[in-house]
């Protein structure tokens, strides 16, 4: 979104600009707070500390990297708060958003508000699964023609290296209980919408196995939206957490954990070539180790690894093909 | 190039088409003959043998792909050696070849002719470098009122994980030698294509330190350019190899084992983000093994990993800010 970025000492009280008030301020108390309390959370499993950098952006606002690596259960975890705002070139906005919002003349910039927490968590274990969320609230201020605009985008997914089945019902259940709660045509559509969105194109395969995902929601009251996102949030802990718990100690064997690397070398494949996010940042200067903070801490590249047919990798393979229905 | 890639059972005695003749024969044997005798070199370091895949392109032509892994003085090194021909959209053609030819309606395809040879080697010792080297040789028949055309292309880089000034010198010394057989004006401008194309853009470093590079040469006879195009290709054993063999059994740190694995971090980014040839082979359906045989067995990427300044990483990396002179 343009304008380096610049660590600060301390995380400010308020990243918003004065007189910021309302959904604004509500959404910034709900993502700082989803990020101290599940920071919290992953602690008390591992044991190790996060490590916390606040940057303000050259541009307009600024950000709460929290870092936990090389940790006891986590290879490496990150929770990221942002609010940014100021003008984006509007080219920059339709890769950011994904959708066409007119004018687009080399030059024109769109007045944007943004606030988001976006989180990944690799455990050492290859049992446990990887789990990815983000959270944020966008705005737009009148241009080019257009009205005010603003929406909500997210999602939490899961990435294991091997399936078990009670634990993607788990996951997935957990999901689907908080949207039924909202909407009961919400957990069928932004599930799918993941399957369709976590895709690595070359290699017809999903990043994971899913979970949900939305962009653009603004069909309802505001405040009704903001508590969706609020209760997905509040999610992340009980649908996730506990198969960290119960997977941390897992006995495995080097050929288990060389499969993982190579899921989380597809993890990476995904993250740098397709992610809208993550391209988006590094082209337009976003600050990149807050950006890159969801690549594992390892990785690892195999020729012709294909598993064999029967084997519990392929089974993940055949998932990331073909996508389940859990619950 | 379009075309889905199948495996066939043994390398075939040509890949070109019936009648194809000339200097399209010549480059075949070139490339296969410097796959082949590259690949004897590096064995007899290694002491392990390549694995060899051959394989057909739907669309038309194939490869020899051929891979040593979890070697004893290599991680990982592949030799990749492909004739492609047959007709590929205009769009694509402009992301493979770099330039515009014209036309580029939906729909538009050009007739072309494509052989090359690809290689990268990661050495397991992180004081030994990374070396990639591509030798191609383009032609497009007459198309969009556009007369036939041919180029060559290519050149090797050098990706060190730590500076030794005299293996620089050396490497680039080797390829200012045999640049300046051909034409002294060659070095000074293929090196500095070579730093700027290897440029990880986000990160405003380059990748390696270096080398040569050259695309759209064809402005003197043919017959001279692939004399050139056979003298850098072997170059590759002379410049390279004597410096792994002088590195392979070097002490070692784990923490300098660990700046490797995050300088191969910084491979799989530019690779998998910025190189033309991967990209636009993924993106239109190349064989996917042969195209990321280039990603190293491991890569790591930690949180703010800058080296404390005056360390010997530190001084690589300014050499990837600041492009050095070596010879």
């Amino acid at each position: 979104m343009g304008g380096a970025a610049e660590a600060v000492a301390e995380a400010p009280k308020s990243l918003l600009r004065p007189g910021d008030a309302g959904l604004k301020e509500l959404f910034e108390a709900q993502i700082r707070g989803g990020q101290d309390s599940i920071v919290s959370a992953v602690e008390a499993i591992d044991g190790q500390k996060f490590h916390t950098d606040s940057w303000t952006r050259e541009g307009g606002g600024g950000g709460i990297t929290r870092v936990l690596q090389d940790g006891n259960v986590f290879e490496k975890a990150g929770v990221n708060v942002s609010v940014v705002y100021g003008n984006m070139p509007a080219s920059a906005y339709r890769v950011a958003v994904g959708k066409d919002v007119g004018g687009g003349a080399d030059g024109d910039t769109v007045p944007f508000f943004a606030a988001g927490v976006s989180s990944v968590m690799h455990p050492r274990n290859p049992m446990a699964p990887t789990m990815h969320f983000n959270y944020r609230y966008f705005e737009t201020e009148p241009w080019n023609g257009l009205p005010a605009a603003w929406w909500f985008g997210g999602g939490t997914d899961i990435t294991p290296s091997y399936v078990f089945d009670e634990d993607m019902r788990h996951f997935h259940g957990a999901y689907k209980e908080v949207c039924d709660k909202h909407d009961p045509a919400f957990y069928p559509k932004f599930k799918q919408n993941c399957d369709e969105y976590f895709v690595i194109k070359h290699r017809k395969e999903t990043r994971g196995l899913g979970g949900i995902f939305f962009e653009d929601l603004n069909d309802r009251d505001p405040e009704a939206l903001r508590q969706f996102s609020q209760d997905c949030l509040g999610t992340v802990v009980p649908s996730y957490l506990p198969l960290v718990e119960k997977h941390k100690d897992d006995e495995f064997t080097e050929k288990e954990k060389e499969w993982q690397q190579m899921r989380r070398g597809r993890y990476v494949e995904f993250n740098i070539m397709y992610d809208r996010g993550t391209t988006f940042g590094l082209q337009t200067g976003g600050r990149i180790e807050s950006i890159l903070m969801s690549l594992p801490l390892t990785a690892r590249w195999e020729y012709c690894a294909e598993p064999a047919a029967g084997t519990r990798a392929a089974r993940l393979l055949e998932c990331t093909r073909t996508p389940q229905t859990w619950v």
